[in-house]
This record gives structure tokens, C-alpha cells and sequence, in this order.
């Protein structure tokens, strides 16, 4: 029977703002990218994300950035090596600590925002995040773009590393993102969404945005939830997997 | 044979900023106070303190504080409960998790600056810190001053407390600290400073400021390293007590 | 004619956050208290509030704070004068000059949070925000609640002080505010918020919560905007208002 | 008669954290550039740098900076254009209406560390930075790198330019700084320092690494003050350039 991850990134509030309707997303997903504080998530916003987790049998990744509160971790930031692989420790650290006390506990890495994109093609920040994994955890799991420096780095370290699709976003014909910057980069109808995610499980292809067919194996696809149409979004989804017999269940301890 | 533990705050440098020559000082105290980020400490500075501290031999307690970098932590934060719980959660999970990947483990929690003092009698804030170590690692124990609100709550939730002496400060004749505000609160001469400390240890006494003798019971004695003349206090206290036959040792594992 | 000011908190985003409907805000407040970047406000979101302020023909106040984005400003933090001075100096230059290069300028203060609450009666803390206000521009304003420590130290200080109410918040016989802890604290009717409002303008009175009627001057009634509720009650003032004859327009200027 | 300005890095305490000796500093140097709190300088340090350059009768730059307390505004952060704009003003006003209160005012902008090399090449962050100069204060004069990208955009702008020379880095044969990562590329050596600082003045040439003669024309040369060996070289500078019958006065108003 075939089957797939869903993955959200949640606990993305800080303070006195708030951010996605997490409780609904725990609803839909398999897998929750939980904020460390560096970019998002003061450490109240952290547990009560991490227990709702627990309750909801959700997979907890580590959903680490660079320290930047104020960007959002959408900005890169060239911090040396030093601290870069100190400050993935120190979330890592922090993640670990508080999901062993809301009764769960960590499977995976997912880098945040600009960092994600970075270490793609940058192996000194890669190498920085892989070495924070191995000194902090060395059982947790990698998940990234097929084809990544930090996925190549990964797997050299012995560390699972999971494949990573995106809903709503079109592909090249040569299986790599569109950039945002281009017009038609962001699918927004739920149900090509939905449907292209069904294909992506059922056939292991995508549409690229020229039309041509290209091969795509993951195993999770990101959907997003910090707006009502994206809960809904990601709801169709699920429910158009679900329809096609697919069954959405985590991905971690199910490494291809 | 008598035995003392020495304690000093440590790693409380960040970025840029460089405070304490920490070097020294882990050549002269048996337990170290280490910054978690919040009021001082960065990742990096963390990283190295606690490997100086694995390598010199020197036990590591958790310096948790408000999140206050601009004022050091030393100015009271009016935190709801769930803040500060969690606050102090998020710095204790981070510390443990980098304290494992450093060859050594966390065996205390003290409290820092406004926090440390808010809590000598402040039940509801006293409370959550408890709770925070409750969730985190419940074998942790708690350096305070004895008599504190802090103190008796741990004592309740079973945690081991450790009574801590001031090297460098007057006493009043109920054998509190005289407030820093007032003459003769802080002193300054090594040779007085190791003598009184001599004392604490060999007789359980201090003369208070008025010359009255008040009895003191110590399981630690805090010194300075915050300036080059409180490095040379801190050998100073150390030599004076090696010198009468003291041994220098961590508190921890040693409650009384 | 009759008139009073509508007063509402503005510009309290922060990078990726979103909180309030600041647009439609400005349609129906005269004078709008803007976040100064302690609490909350970015200086691109500071920017944008300003020109908005600016084309909508709104009053411009400098929305202080402790420094605490963590905690949007709602934590009392115990700042030493030096601090707290330079802090509130340091908010107010920096808004007065965005101000002019968006084509307006600052009118008034108006504290926020934890420390207008603590103001109202701290006569240390309040001679801060005085002092500051006198050095970087002794011809602003300051809006408080009527009886406060800070009201009298502005009026001595000879700086224009302003005395506000609030649309939504019970009273008590005494005429200070019911607290938020206290059932029946807040008004959530936008009718009856706004018959009180076109109370206090048109009779100075407002049924406390007991029943007891108590008089109440104000320059400007503060209304909230946090919400799309919030939103619709502001409206609701306003048009109540307007119908009674009662003219909306900024406060400043007209300091009674 | 041969004049010259020395500028040096000020204010760059945080907190608890001291750096460099400003008060003997502010006795060599004619400009100083005084962090706006972004990099370092909270405002309590601000304020009171301010007041000392002021009584001192040195010269004020706002010495501006991405938003990286955490890495001292060393590391290059892709801030937007929006955002890194109004990073710039909100440092701009903060100053300008601090330095209004301490008596003085604010002559020139000489971006910090990262920011300062990037925009040397980087003409998308060079507009931004000379953008915000515009619309804050249109009469700040800039101090850059002869040759750079921003100083090519302020001329274009109408801003007064001033070069910069550096008093203890080696220079390449094409007259650019030698990276600090080969060797010999800073100076240690006082009279060696002094001495090529007093040929820049007098010769308007500098030795290149590689031995041959290169033209430099600058209108200010940087000293560092952030060690006490770097105080001493300040000094040493000065007093060989008076020795030699140099003038050392602000540039500022003295553009070419």
C-alpha cells in the first residue's frame, strides 16, 4: 500500500504574535517542523507546540535557522563556522530537552528558511550542520531537497536522510524549484495541488512548469499552514490521498 | 578532613564581548556556573566554556536566568508562569544537551542575578523554577542561599539543595547579606576575604559587620572572576584553605 | 461643539508577524500611539505606519516601552534610571526622525504596556520618561491615565499632559480602572462601549461597576485594534459619536 | 599647512560588556564613529559616548550597521531593500536626536564592519544605505573606501564624500586592502604605523606589500582603540604626525 509524509512547518509564534493555525495542521500532517526560537518559537510557544504534538502523534522535527529573529531566518547570515555548528547545537540541545519533557521526543532535522537554501550548494555551512547532528544526536534523521550538498554530507556522516517534494510549487524540467521570483513558481488551486501530490506518490513524476514529465521520489511532501487557504490547502491534500488509498503516515524510520 | 566547594560564574562572555578570564579560574574552582544564552553565553561561548570545564575537571551548574541581555540579567522581569517555566526549561534542555556533547553533564542549577534574588523570597516565581527542573531532569540540584523561598520549595519537590557563602560580602547579624548599597557590603581585601572563608569552613561562623559572631553553614562558596584582582581573590581563598588543611571539591553528590 | 479624540496602539507588527488591521485603524482613530521598535515595530514596519499616519491625516504618538520584544512590553522590567532614560530617549529620536522623513512629526507620548501601568504610580520610573521626553524634545505631549505620578511630573516639568479613558474597560466608584483579573473587566458590547463614550463626552460621567455614576474628563478615549472585533468596535464609537454631534479629532493641541 | 583626521570605532560597549578605552581615545582621534546600537551601543552607552565626544570636541559618526548584536555586525546578512532602508534611518534618527540632546550633532555615516565591505561592491545594499541618508539627512557626509560603490552613489547623490586610509593594514599594489587572512596583512609595529600613516599625509603614497610605491589620497585615517595596545598605536600616531607639523582635525566640512 502506498504510502507518504506530510510535513508543516508549526510553532512559528513568538510572544504576543501569533502565527498559523497549528492545532488543525497537528490534524493533517505526519510530521511537524517545531521552531527552536532562533527564527520563531519563544520557548513557551515550544512546549505547548511540542505537547500538542504528542497528543496528536505527530513526528517532531527540529526546524533550525540561523539567529534571526527579525528576518525570520529568511535572510542568510555568513556566520562562521563556529558559530553556525554552535547554534544548531544549542537548538538542537534545546528541542531535545523540552520534547523528552512533553513526552515526546526528536526524529529529524529540517533546516529553516534561508539556511535550508543555502546549504543546498554551500558545503561549509552543510558541513556545520551535519557536524551540530552529530554531536548533539546522531540518530536524527535529514530532511532536504533530492540532489544537496547537506544531503551528500549526510549521508557520508551515516545519517538517514529523507527526500523532500513541495505541494505548491512548480518544478523545472529538470526536477529543481522554479524560483519565487517566477511567474507561475506558486500554485495556489487546492485541487492541482491535491492532485499533483497524488501523482508525485502514485507515479514518482511531476508536471514540470514546460510541461514535461520529470521523476520525483520523496518521502515528504511539505505542505503549508500559516494562512487559513494553506490549512485548507493542505487539508484537500490529504483527503485526495487518502481517497486514492494512500495512507499519510511519518516518514522518519522509513528511509528510502 | 574538611572540604569546601568553590563556585564561580562562568562563560559569560558573548560574541564579541569578552568577560572573565575563565581560563584561570577553572584552575581554581571546583564548580563552575555556566551562562545559558539568556542573560550572557552565546552557543559558541558555551561550547568552549563547558569543554574547558570537561577538561579541567570542573563540575557544571546551569546559570538560568530572565531573558535579559542588555541588562545581564540582573534586573527583575515581571514573567507570567508559563514564561518563566519555560524560559528556564528551554536554558536547562539547551545547556544538558551541549554539556553531553562536551564530554560532561550538568549537576546544578543556580539561579542568576534578579532571578537568584527575586527567588530568595518570591514563592510564585521560586515555583516555576522548580517546575522547569521537575520537567527537565529531576536529579538536578539547586544552589541558593540558605532560607530562601527557592530552597524550601526544592527541598518539597525532593531536589537536592546546596547552601551557598559569599567569599566577598559583609553579613548582618541574622547572618543575611548586607545589601550592596550600603558601606563595608563588599570586601576587598584578599587576605580578609581567605581568612573569613577559612573560618566558614573550620568553625561554621563569620563575624557579621557589627562584630557579632553568626553561625554559617556552607556546602559552597562563591568567588568573583570578573576582573583580574577577583582572579587573584579566587587563588587567594584557595591557597588560604589548601594551606589549613581544606580540600577544594565539588558540592555536588556531597548534599548535607 | 463637542469633540474628542480616538486613540489606538499602531504599527505593532514585527518582521514575518501581523498583528492589527492598522489600515482600516486609521479610517477611524485620530491619533495613533506608534510602536518605537522595544515592544514591537520594526523600523520598515515603523516606516510604513508613519506614511500611513501621515496621508491619513492622523496624530502621530511615540508608543514607549521597556525593551522586551519576548514579552511585547506587558512585563514589568525593573531598569535602572540611567537605562530607562536613555531607552526611552533613545525611542523617541529615533521615531521623531522617521516621523519627519515620512512627512509628519511625533505630537505626544504615550507610554506602553507594563510601563504605563507601572508609571501611573512610580515616581522614580516616571521621572525617567520625563526627563527623556525633556531632552530629546520638551515640546511633546503626554497622554496618561488622570492621577498619575507621571501626569503630575509632566505638568511640573511644564509639558502639555492629555487625560485618557478607555472605550472598553469598567470602572470602579473611584474612577480608576476594574482589573483585567476581575470579572466584568472588560466591555465587549460594541453598542454599549459606545453609548459610555458619548456618555463621558457629552455628560464627563460613566457608570461605574457598581452602579454609581463618576465623573470622568478626558482629552482622548483609547480604543483597541488588535482584532477584527476590536476593529468593529472602534467603528462603532465613532459612528455613535459622529451621530451624537460629537466631533472625532486629535487631541493634541487642545490640551485642556 | 598638512592636516589629517584619525577616526576611531567608539561606543561599542553593550550591557555589561566594556570596549575599548573611549575616554583616552576620545583625546587622539578627531572623528569618532559611534555605534547606534545595532552592532553594539545600547543606548545608555550611546548617550554617554555622545556627551564625552562632545566635551571632547570630536567629531560624530553614526557608525551604522546590519542588526547582528549577536555577531558584532561582522557577517554579511541579505537584508532586503525595504528592511536594510529603514535599518539605516531608524539608526540615523536614534543618533541624530540622541546627539541633539548631548549638544553635538552627527557630521558623517561610516557603515560598520560587514556593511561596510559589502556595499564597497555591492550596489543594490550601497542604494539603500545612501537612500536612507537621503531621507533622513540629506546633509551627512559619507566615509568610505576611495574607489567604492557607495561613495560612486553618494557623489551621484549629492552627499559629500570622504575617503578613508587605514592606518595599520597592509596595501596591495593596486592600493586595496590586503585580506586579513594573508599574512602581514595588519601592522603591530607603532613607529612602523606612525610612520606610513605621516608619508600617506606628506607624500600622499604608501608602501604596497609587495614593496612598490602606491598613491593614496584620504581625508581621514582609521585607528583602532579596542585593546590598550591599540590605544598606545593611536597615540603613536598623532604624536608623530604633530612631531612632523600634521594638524590632526576633522574631515568633515573639509570634503575634496
Amino acid at each position: 500500500m502506498p504510502a507518504i509524509d506530510l510535513n508543516s512547518d508549526m510553532g512559528e509564534s513568538f510572544g504576543r504574535w501569533t502565527l498559523g493555525d497549528d492545532e488543525s495542521l497537528l490534524t493533517v500532517v505526519s510530521s511537524a517542523n517545531i521552531a527552536c526560537g532562533f527564527h520563531a518559537g519563544d520557548p513557551a510557544v515550544m512546549v505547548r507546540t511540542l505537547r500538542n504534538a504528542a497528543e496528536n502523534g505527530v513526528t517532531v522535527g527540529a526546524h533550525v535557522s540561523y539567529r534571526d529573529l527579525a528576518g525570520f531566518g529568511r535572510r542568510y547570515v555568513d556566520e562562521s563556522d563556529e558559530d553556525l555548528t554552535a547554534d544548531i547545537m544549542y537548538q538542537l540541545a534545546a528541542i531535545e530537552g523540552l520534547a523528552t519533557a512533553a513526552g515526546t521526543h526528536v526524529s529529524y532535522v529540517k533546516p529553516h528558511g534561508a539556511l535550508y537554501n543555502r546549504i543546498v550548494t554551500d558545503e561549509r555551512q552543510a558541513a556545520c550542520v551535519i557536524r551540530a547532528m552529530q554531536m548533539v544526536d546522531a540518530s536524527l534523521g535529514l530532511l532536504t531537497l533530492p540532489g544537496s550538498a547537506v544531503g551528500r554530507l549526510a549521508e557520508q556522516a551515516g545519517l538517514p536522510v529523507y527526500r523532500e517534494a513541495f505541494a505548491d510549487r512548480a518544478y523545472t524540467p529538470s526536477g529543481t524549484l522554479v524560483s519565487r521570483r517566477e511567474p507561475g513558481a506558486v500554485i495556489a488551486d487546492p485541487t492541482v495541488v491535491a492532485d499533483r501530490v497524488a501523482r508525485m506518490v502514485s507515479d514518482g513524476t511531476v508536471e514540470a512548469i514546460d510541461g514535461t514529465v520529470v521523476p520525483i521520489t520523496a518521502d515528504s511532501v511539505c505542505v503549508h499552514g500559516d494562512s487559513p487557504a494553506a490549512v485548507a490547502m493542505a487539508k484537500a491534500v490529504r483527503e485526495r490521498l487518502e481517497a486514492g488509498g494512500v495512507t499519510v503516515r511519518p516518514f522518519a524510520g522509513h528511509a528510502s
